[in-house]
């Protein structure tokens, strides 16, 4: 299993390497929890994935789209030379998940593996739910995102500087908006100079715990199912015939 | 506004072009409709894009992923050169969502433009629905692809090999499934040699005529929200300040 | 066979699509006309190819060499899986003409494929002529491709804003001119702000109308020998040893 | 100046470095001619290029087209950085023209300079000529090439193992043959294990000798225009107007 | 500061992330003691480097060249538009040095920065030693690399399954050896099937303690030096000059 | 054997031909002597190789770092259909070392090769020494090139505008300097306008004449090495075992 964090700026409250910490915290007690049983391997994290919409802001560390295409590729092809016959990402940033879809794909066509994507949370851009309060726009050091790092690493997080950078007017569009039906392509200084998106005011460190918890959770029930998951597999016709 | 299709298989009962047809006409009609008011501009389609789930299907013509990256950002580039500020994708094979997911945070990184993704209908796997029976799993050559071609093109359908092809098996999953919360990256024959994953059986041209309506209402909609979009937006807290 | 076009200036008098246009033209009426005889396949025109010679001018939109090399290497991958031996490539832009001449030694190679590239007309700079009062330089948006365009889509042309433009100075090179022993490297404003190269005002749809059925007539006389066409080929010196 | 040849297999009877000696040679003969007038700088040549219609026979050595590509752009960049305004290709090998073709627009845009292909002697399938008797199919190894050879470089040449070769049936066609309006991807091996295609038998030193003076004089000829040629160039229209 | 570490085989006896732990604990034992002073930042280390010298080895995971040339670029572009004006690669794995190398020029000149590459000790065959009894050869998990594992990780080390493997008869070649005037293009099988390169036999936690407090004292010189050093730099003559 | 040359300034008083010169001259002297009885192949140069540490200067042509390694992977490729089992880079340009270094890994595992990179003289920067009074940093254009490039082409060399540029402040350092234990990236121009670096003044035509001659008895004593080298290599551990 292949964790992937990002080195971008999270607003001024949290830390560049936010995603990465999050995505190594949950990988690791998951895999402390039931990577024996199910024979998970934990590779090493990716720190710099895909965080261009973050492209203005000096600290921000990432990779071009074709780079990390070829660094996925890369992974694939050599796992695949392993008994190894599944590769799970991670995903502790958003703005990877598109380019893990594609990868996943070319992995599975070009080196044979089944490839699979899963994230600590599911971003509200993707399906996933951030509180009522923040419009469900919590999409980046937002509520959730803050109260985790407030349980896994309070130091890293200044509270004093938290501010609420909610796009309300955003919310009122049918269909362009986060997790709309239509998608659009942003830059986190769409929204501002802050870089954060999201309420990060209300974050405390007991929800972090939970979200932390049910992260946890949901990542080894996904492993358990992953490691049952075959392909090809056989659809329901087929089955009716034999 | 830039219509992609695909040329790939759909099963024995649908054409290879079924997924440019569809998204040519629900462009056209759209176009036609509210194309002068909003002053949207129709570019030719781009017939092959990214159907490598198909590799395995002699006739599917599939452009790599980087490749299509360089056809996408060509657009962009060429397209930021006149006065649009925006450019909106229509894209009807779903196998292109993620790519071009990754493509709008370029082209408006790169080339300033604001950048959209729009279907014809969502697919079932990227938040859409079809139909109970189908399990939500219509995702390719199903109901309701099936019956929009019937209302669009018969003479192109042969529903006399028209089969169901159900992975049932896949609906019991809780977090790997189509549309679930993990990702997969899967082949079209990783379901059954038919290629098609749906059930066409049920298809009727009069749900095919509901389903394009519906369409192009539903583009013509995003299209009036896309032409007052602008970016970058004035965030709440920013908002509250002035 | 697939139709190469083009989405560039023609001058102020033409339509950007006026090369997709022709080519889509006349490749389909070549393909009613012996398509069923010769087992040939129309695929779907590429829109967007190498017109970088007009990359100053907004609206035009091309692709860079390699992404065009890119894609039609993919086709190429493409048609190489299904029974078809033979790829045809049917292009309406001269600017092409140089590209796909590579990429049909590459299919070739790398795929097996035998390829051909064929024109609806000769362009005057690679072995093709143009009316004697244009000087032989009629290479875009000149008298023929005007007259053609009058006869396709009288609708799309502006007769009232067409002008003489012939580089009449290049004409008396011996060495360098379109279609000399010793080719250069020309874009479209190098001759002037206009964008188009020959003589529109003489054009006429009479003119036009011969000019596509001649072309028509020798892509099918061209589609024909090409059915016969086979490569390896024996060599005379081979024939006389047997 | 920039000088291309080839290291590629010529025939049996003929050296590998057949194209790379014969355009040093003429361009050699050329600058020392009028070199010094005509202020022509001369690179040393590229001996490796795209020969990749030769790539079965052991010890050809060629580039693929992305990467001559690439090759010819640095060059076209740096040689930018000069005062230099012009960029001739001096290409001793048929199999770069059309590749070539694509680099002089490609350097046009991008670096700005003015760009130029010619050639010891016109390939008889692109637009040159040779002997009847050959039925004008001498592209590689035939009664020219091989004439030249014996003038310049007779110890490498082995008259002994000399045949001919040339692919009659091809002249019969009327639109695709070397040289005719449809052209099509060839590989040396199409036409017979001998690897060449024309007729060397009847090759002399002194119809070498002959030719080898009339390309220098051709080339001198060429390069005197070059150094008048302006680009971009006024044309006749806006001529008039002033 | 970038750590570069590797995921590859190391022989039986040592872990897949040995280079990767090495250059990670000096690095933090570096910046822990002088990180402060000379205001180092210390990026999270790169995982996977260029390690096809084990390629054959699954489990190995590898970038290729150029791929890892432009994740190397990445970073520097991203370094660049922050305060810091110094870049240093600190490259636990001997395979990566000649593309540092190169990528430390590109990045210097496409980027602006000062750039440097330095080692926990350098490789034997780069410049540094091993011990007498291994003949100078303990490139790849020798007795240094074992020790410095003894040292940092004992319970990841497998003395009961260590082997010599020092190829003594490329010892005696004048040219072609590790660290002589002619380099060579070296696999890890060819060596052997074990996979290392040297002797660990010898290998202890004490000497690999003085290593390790060695690589720190060395690399923090290092790092002051760097913190001294500028570019561009006044020679001596321009000195004389002024 | 490949030699590697360069087109690149060499300060005011050497041509840009300086190392493409001496790299052929020496190449060709050892290929004369021992050629034959070794079996060594002879290739044309490569002229334009990785020079951008003079991209500041007009006249440099250099290829791009990737664009070399596919040049370099080309040849490799090719000389593998040949029934040589070895290829050698003989580098006469420093700034190459790297990369080749890089592309023999390359080359050896993708094309089975065995592949070796040699120099007419070690740079002073690689393991190679230069004059006291230079304190070791003749690395371009100083006292030992100078000198035989007055032996080899005298009328090449302007001694009149030869001038010592030494940084000797680099020379103080125990870490950073040319050949220390951690690598920089420099560009020629980071030590002065002058483009060289050393002491061209004190070079004398006998200096150049012993050096070029105890280049070439290296490179011939390196060349028969070659001859007797074999990869896969039995190693000492496996020899005690049979």
């Amino acid at each position: 299993m292949q964790p992937l964090g990002a080195i971008e700026q999270h607003g001024p409250h949290l830390p560049f390497n936010t995603d990465l910490l999050i995505a190594e915290r949950v990988a690791g007690a998951a895999v402390d929890r039931v990577g024996a049983d199910l024979d998970v391997w934990l590779l090493p994290p990716l720190a710099y994935t895909k965080s261009n919409e973050h492209a203005w802001s000096p600290g921000t560390i990432w990779l071009s789209a074709t780079t990390l295409l070829a660094v996925l590729d890369d992974i694939g092809r050599c796992v695949a030379t392993t008994p190894a016959r599944k590769l799970v990402f991670f995903n502790g940033h958003g703005g990877n998940s598109a380019l893990v879809g594609v990868a996943n794909r070319e992995i599975r066509l070009a080196h044979g593996l089944m490839t699979f994507l899963a994230h600590p949370g599911l971003p509200p851009d993707q399906g996933g739910s951030s509180p009522v309060d923040e419009l469900g726009m919590g999409v980046h050091g937002g509520t959730d995102e803050t109260s985790i790092m407030l349980h896994l690493a309070p130091h890293l997080v200044d509270m004093s500087v938290a501010t609420r950078n909610v796009p309300a007017e955003l919310g009122h569009n049918e269909y362009v908006r986060f997790g709309g039906p239509v998608g659009f392509g942003w830059l986190s200084d769409d929204f501002g100079p802050g870089g954060h998106i999201g309420d990060p005011v209300p974050a405390t460190a007991e929800r972090g715990a939970a979200l932390f918890e049910g992260a946890v959770d949901a990542f080894c029930g996904a492993l358990a199912e992953i490691a049952r998951f075959e392909l090809p597999m056989v659809s329901e016709s087929e089955d009716r015939r034999s």
